[in-house]
């Protein structure tokens, strides 16, 4: 059994903070700062050019996806470290089209992150063939998988409600329908116990700032089964897809298996951070995280009922049908937000109306969950929130 | 007059080493450390969430973008940062290609980077309307600018010769038949006086890494013209590019302006690094840092060619028509680049032949460029470059 206690105290957390805000971007770990010390000194200053080699900095990419792998149920050596997750998320759709290369339409739900959305227009509209973006509400996507259908692409966990798609379920469905699996795991991975090849998924791509901690803009993953991963076009075929990229030959020819998915440069200095922070999951394990996320998850939904009867839960009430976060509506949930934030309780708001609040047993405890109910209690009683200064936007809310 | 002295100073040189490998990979700014340290500890562990608004990241791609924008000629407004050059290249050409939708050709060039070639591949692939890629040598690419063409892309300087296209005089006459022009300034931006809005330039895309001095797998940029900015189509729409993107709405509107061209979540800690080397840029301009770049490549190729007559001139003798990198050709390039890193000189090679040397007056003075000579001159006449363990090839060269 994960010794939790010991998990937080790898963490930095600001005196006074509680931070239910590790679904939008996971805190510092205390080993970071040293990790990237030592990169910028020892290895960039040091070694220049040669810690390409000589520090390992082209292996990054794999080795911190191997590490990754093990989190997300994959099998060892097919996910690699990248880019953005939007830009994955179209390499990924751009390659998985193509292994239908009949059918013309892409499945996806109302619940899905827009980005996403917006990267399968975008692809869409290059195309010019007559491709559509069939958008479906959550419940009705099993039942819209149909021979009809290219690509399935399915963000797992709700980032408004947390509702969870049962991956499972619906790859299979999607398989008897000849349908290729898209899944983005923003919000699973690092917070559900994720099984992508118990599930047969054919895609996933995920990013690492949420709850594997890699600090703000750290890099994505993509995820490609072993029966694509020689198949599966790299729309973006980068250099260092290429199988030998320091021949420098005038056309590409794609390296085998998932470092086809590689394209440029890789980003040395945030898989620097990322591997520092993911050291905390060698303490641990999915299973345990799982578990304890799910009592953490269901306390804080009590607790928040019996204090606040101005909320309405917009998360199941049901642990296997939500992710790492509850979620809340309330029609002045901006300025109640604002106010819990100033209040010491850093969750965050989504338009239009939902209070969103995240969860990791590596560093959020029963009494922690506690006492942000009992501070949410006491905004929501006697209106705090009501406060002009509450209701200004920021740019990034 | 800049004080190159001064801008010396300001980075760190491991003791006993020439580097001349600033066009693969600059060398670390001494300030960059205590700049990475500040945004670990005082903004992301601090503010963690907030960080977005309160520490400034939302707004990095466009601050440090208007900071390069200067270097590179640009209109203020038009640069943003982000991804990396090989995606970069694809969003411009995928952009590049709908402005001119009734042509079918992507002109480059021989001496383009593969990257960029592989890039236009896969895009070609993807869009399956018969577009072609055709490649003709870079001395041919004038002539070949023709009514069939719909994008030239060039990459400005040579990476293996050093040989830099006249930007003005292909813009102008690829605008005369109706060409949209990308530009790649990986080995200009930072290295020469490039004038973008002077020129004209449609579309150009560049990296950090090498003589901005950002640090291994930086951000790249994209400059898009004015005249473009408002009707240039992302290919890769994500939710950062969106009009409203905390909006969460389904469909995507682009931004006005360069931010379209904004992706995924940017990557705060490298954008951090990358502002940190920029600094020394404020103690100098483009103009003074050419003209010494001239004379420090004129003075190597002068030092060298008296020293080492096993060694063949790759670079154009003429300081207009190369960059700020000298080449040699030499057949055991290989083997004799090894020597001389582990004489403390360090340069790289590229396949077949070339031994690639790299300038910047922001670090190499004169001694150095004679030091450098000198030690080469040894290595060549003593053929200290012929041991089995120079021949042994690594997986980076």
């Amino acid at each position: 059994m994960t010794d939790f206690a010991a998990t937080k105290a790898m963490f930095h957390l600001p005196e006074g903070m509680i931070y239910l805000d590790g679904n939008s971007l996971g805190p510092l770990p205390k080993a970071t700062p040293a990790a990237m010390e030592k990169v910028l000194r020892d290895e960039w200053g040091e070694m220049l050019i040669t810690g390409w080699n000589n520090a390992g900095w082209m292996a990054q990419s794999t080795s911190v996806g191997d590490r990754v792998a093990r989190l997300i149920g994959a099998e060892p050596g097919h996910v690699i470290m990248g880019d953005t997750l939007s830009v994955k998320v179209y390499q990924a759709l751009a390659s998985a089209v193509e292994l239908n290369p009949d059918r013309r339409v892409i499945l996806s739900d109302s619940g899905n992150f827009p980005s996403d959305l917006y990267m399968a227009e975008g692809l869409i509209q290059s195309l010019d063939k007559g491709y559509e973006l069939r958008v479906v509400a959550p419940e009705d996507v099993a039942a819209n998988l149909t021979d009809e259908i290219a690509v399935m692409m399915i963000t797992e966990v709700d980032y408004r409600t947390g509702r969870l798609h049962d991956m499972k379920a619906l790859t299979a469905k999607a398989h008897e329908h000849g349908v290729i699996t898209v899944w983005d795991l923003a919000h699973t991975a690092g917070a559900t116990d994720v099984q992508l090849a118990d599930c047969k998924a054919d895609f996933a791509v995920g990013c690492t700032y949420k709850y594997f901690n890699g600090g703000p803009g750290a890099p994505a993953f993509i995820y490609v089964n072993p029966k694509h991963a020689n198949t599966a076009r790299p729309a973006m075929s980068g250099w260092l897809g290429h199988d030998a990229p320091f021949a420098f030959e005038q056309s590409y020819r794609p390296h085998t298996g998932i470092e086809r998915m590689r394209v440029g440069t890789p980003p040395v200095l945030a898989l620097t951070a990322l591997s520092s922070a993911l050291d905390v999951w060698d303490m641990t394990n999915m299973a345990d995280v799982r578990r304890k996320s799910q009592e953490l998850t269901s306390l804080f939904i009590t607790e928040v009922e019996a204090r606040c009867p101005e909320l309405t839960l917009a998360t199941s009430r049901d642990p296997d049908a939500r992710g790492s976060q509850v979620s809340f509506a309330f029609e002045d949930g901006y300025p109640a937000m604002q106010a819990l934030i100033a209040h010491g309780v850093i969750g965050d708001f989504r338009a239009p109306n939902i209070m969103r609040f995240g969860f990791t047993p590596l560093y959020i405890d029963e009494a922690d969950v506690v006492r942000a109910a009992e501070i949410l209690e006491d905004i929501m009683t006697n209106r705090l929130w009501d406060r002009d200064e509450y209701k200004v936007k920021s740019a990034v809310t």
